[in-house]
């Protein structure tokens, strides 16, 4: 393990996208580009391999790649949260431990999302495994709660368990349930935990309930704005800039997510490859494009972004 | 490719189940052992590596080497159905393509089963990356219908552009909907499309309609009983059969599926590993098991199989 520091990980960060070549492969090149813009232009750290960057899609070799190909790039390790879940327990110590060995300061896992209506005890001790398996007290474990994508909700005593058997190891938790109450009710329950919103429409909110930031996959193009309410939380212009950084999610998410954001990032870089759709997803069709793109462009935080002077 | 024939597959398939060990990798030696037991007991041909066989539960490498296990053990592969599924469009190509060169008679693949609600012209795409892959005009690929589980489903009009833009490589489709009328529907639309039910209740209906047989995971106990209807579908007495049998399915569909299972598995060859849960799945608790047992305990066929004379 290298690089890795102990600062809890806090703040800004984005579910980085995954570009492909022609030939469905990661585009390396322009993935640590991409990377290094986002760390570059408000990021404070990245969870890539997640939801958005289509982990699932990629064979577990594939993302093994792409996380050596990040540390190889000098990238800040120690401010990643990495993806590394998967429905086999085998692939998911195997893709932790690559993480954990690369120097990521965290690691983003899934419940196992295949068979639905898992038992409690069945998670507990899918985690359990994972936790053992890895056998690394340096270990944070973000749990990822995301019902509407795994199905599988992780359900706060699942969380009690969890932390009761392996303490500082269980680090927090990416709520992805678009259910602000429910991210409250956790940090509310277990003070401290580290929980990031999975919409930065949250983001004020999740600060100022003990919250520790967001992990969003808008953020790949929103993180100037994001980072402004990031610095700002405790004064009261905070109000007025999560008022244009919501209006800008609400905007993105009103597309095909995976689709709509490539496309944004194929226009600021220029590089048609970040089009590529990996199935199942889809990029945009050229009337959904031309829709978000001139809803974006009347919104002067986005403007600035995509059409920088 | 080995071993394979040509001979269309139907008849009884069980869905077969995985043991593992007490480190939680596939005993082979156990599974090739229950195989052996399943085709000289009623199976016409088996389908491993499917849900029942927790296959998204084991890593790719784990998948693989059980593949190439069944073809060294030489197991009349050519009457296999192996699952091949994955989220990943890699993982997918690397499994159909072992499959195929160890000469399975047929793959059975999910679709990508992450992203809720993809379009059809994405899951179109993810089945035709697969099959273009491959680049075997002898893969026979069967759709793996399972909406409960996958919450993908199937649909007829995904499977009519399948099937015109690849023929016979699109060979059936294995309903685990448990909605006869979704079988009795694609048999109607696509006449010669090899259907197997998901469930030994539909034997008879899915035979009477012109359906191929049954893939079901209840079949790893009930194949002596599933056969006898196989053979007597167009005789009277197939009603009485079928009713014997339903009542089977029905009995240890009450109970969690795995677990009763493998308990069942347990007492009839006396190996406690077949008992081992992989997460999430769990074994029974000792009040299921007894109820269990207690019910097929009442059932003539079922005492039959299990405690044999």
């Amino acid at each position: 393990m290298k690089n890795q520091d102990t600062t809890p990980l806090r703040g800004v960060y984005a579910a980085v996208l995954t570009p492909v070549d022609d030939d469905l492969e990661p585009n390396k090149k322009a993935f640590i580009a991409h990377c290094r813009w986002l760390l570059a232009n408000g990021c404070d750290g990245l969870a890539p391999l997640g939801t958005t960057g289509e982990a699932n899609s990629f064979s577990v070799a594939q993302r093994l790649a792409l996380i050596e190909t990040s540390a190889g790039a000098g990238l800040p390790m120690g401010k990643f949260i990495t993806g590394t879940g998967s429905c086999a327990l085998a692939d998911a110590v195997a893709l932790t431990k690559a993480a954990l060995a690369a120097g990521s300061g965290g690691a983003l896992l899934l419940p196992p999302f295949y068979y639905k209506n898992p038992s409690e005890e069945g998670l507990f001790a899918f985690f359990s495994e994972v936790v053992q398996r890895v056998g690394d007290a340096r270990l944070r474990l973000y749990l990822y709660h995301f019902p509407q994508m795994s199905a599988v909700p992780i359900t706060a005593s699942l969380i009690a368990r969890l932390k009761n058997a392996y303490g500082d190891v269980i680090a927090g938790l990416k709520d992805s349930s678009g259910d602000w109450n429910y991210s409250a009710k956790l940090l509310e329950e277990f003070p401290g935990f580290g929980v990031f919103s999975g919409s930065e429409q949250f983001l004020l909110a999740n600060l100022r309930a003990g919250g520790v930031g967001c992990i969003s996959a808008s953020t790949n193009v929103t993180a100037p704005m994001a980072q402004a309410v990031y610095r700002a939380w405790q004064r009261p212009e905070a109000e007025d800039l999560q008022k244009a950084l919501t209006a800008a999610r609400l905007a993105l998410q009103a597309f095909p997510f995976q689709g709509g954001l490539k496309e944004l990032v194929a226009g600021m870089t220029g590089d048609r490859q970040w089009r590529n759709p990996l199935p199942p997803n889809r990029p945009l069709t050229a009337a959904q494009r031309d829709d978000m793109l001139a809803r974006l462009h009347d919104m002067p935080g986005m403007r600035a972004i995509l059409e920088p002077a």
